[in-house]
């Protein structure tokens, strides 16, 4: 449980009519993601095969990196700018995309890897939902 | 519900001894901790008394970007060193202190303060709890 | 001076033919602005009139947040996505382009925000270009 | 060139008597640092023995991580915390000695490592010296 919806509600201007739900669920995906393709991309590095694995490292960091900026644009709502909100938004789409690709090659083998595109897909479906939202 | 613990379970190799539930709580507790302070930032930037409110936006970044550090290197555990992880705990300690301290001050004025000090304790507590339990 | 270009020279595999004074340049221009941006937004806060800088903190620290996520996926070579570096850079031009606007509204009275805009400025030129190189 | 000094001479309100020499310099090495360090991790996923290397990628990561975070607290004055900024140098002391330590191992065969040791070993100096400065 995070405290993203009650600080969400305790925003003391106006939200602009945003989808309040879905902005709460991108939030907690974004950090969610964040974790989980950090702890991926450590996993990778101690399986007995990581030179065929250097690829998931990379994207893994890659998506937690973006992932985390994301989340941090989406918990500010003072001064909102809907042009950055989608450019990034649409960033974090493709490094979720990416790395739930990369991640897929390897959840058969990997199970951390399994349980790190499901996260990624659930992030990017987040993404996506609340782009949408936006209009 | 994020997926520290379901990641921690598919880490493949040992942890060496560490209390498995101690450290999952706390790689949440600051994930939840860096996204509550970067939310309280931007409240108290919205709040009519802001001029009122800088030390405590301040505080609030600090501890966000200190939080999520330390949930970074706690989410590896790939060559693990153990005085890395407690000199990272310990900083991590004295921001949720220091930012606890000042959201408490404009709790009764600003909820969001109020809920933002509750996380920072909780954060505070896990981090304690994670360094004694490495020993 | 930074060590970007000493390590582009070390990477021990190929660069895959990009513009490699491109990729250093910006490189560094993310690094800066998420420097300067973080530092803009500290001394608006420090700022008597800081009521009317509140927009300016916040497009600061996304702006930080964006570029310093920019950085760290421009720092990796290994796996090369050219779909997640461009919707990274894009979202980075944005980012640096709304925090110039935003700050040159206070140049003229605010020298760390004329500073600031520069330095937006010259990141989002170094973006564009290597986009550009990269095709 | 970076914008640290620039920034630093701009800002509106006193900087309590701190030696801005050491603080622009331990500002500019932090960034440098986490820019060598994820450079550094992605150079040794690259290298045909990564896996001897997992270790020195995991140290590069934290190292990048508590560096960045270092950078953001030292570029913030408003409402400053001689506690906070100790206890968040003296993590990044940890952790630069420690990735020098790591790197040094394999500087003579990976010229990555070594480059990336030096800049640890002048960050944690830098740090060293600013937290002296303190007092």
């Amino acid at each position: 449980m995070t405290h993203a919806t009650a600080m969400l509600d305790r925003y003391p201007a106006g939200l602009g009519g945003v989808d309040r739900e879905a902005l709460a669920r991108c939030i907690e995906a974004c950090y969610d993601c964040a974790q989980t393709c950090t702890a991926c991309a450590d996993a990778c590095l101690s399986e007995p095969d990581v030179a065929r694995l250097v690829s998931c490292v990379r994207t893994d960091l890659d998506c937690a990196d973006v992932c985390a900026a994301t989340g941090q644009v989406l918990s500010r709502h003072t001064g909102y700018d809907a042009n950055l909100t989608s450019a990034v938004l649409q960033a974090c789409i493709v490094a979720c995309r990416t790395c739930a690709d990369e991640c897929e090659r390897h959840a058969g083998t990997h199970d951390h890897c399994r349980v790190c595109a499901q996260t990624c897909r659930d992030c990017e479906r987040a993404c996506r939902e609340l782009l949408h939202a936006l209009g």
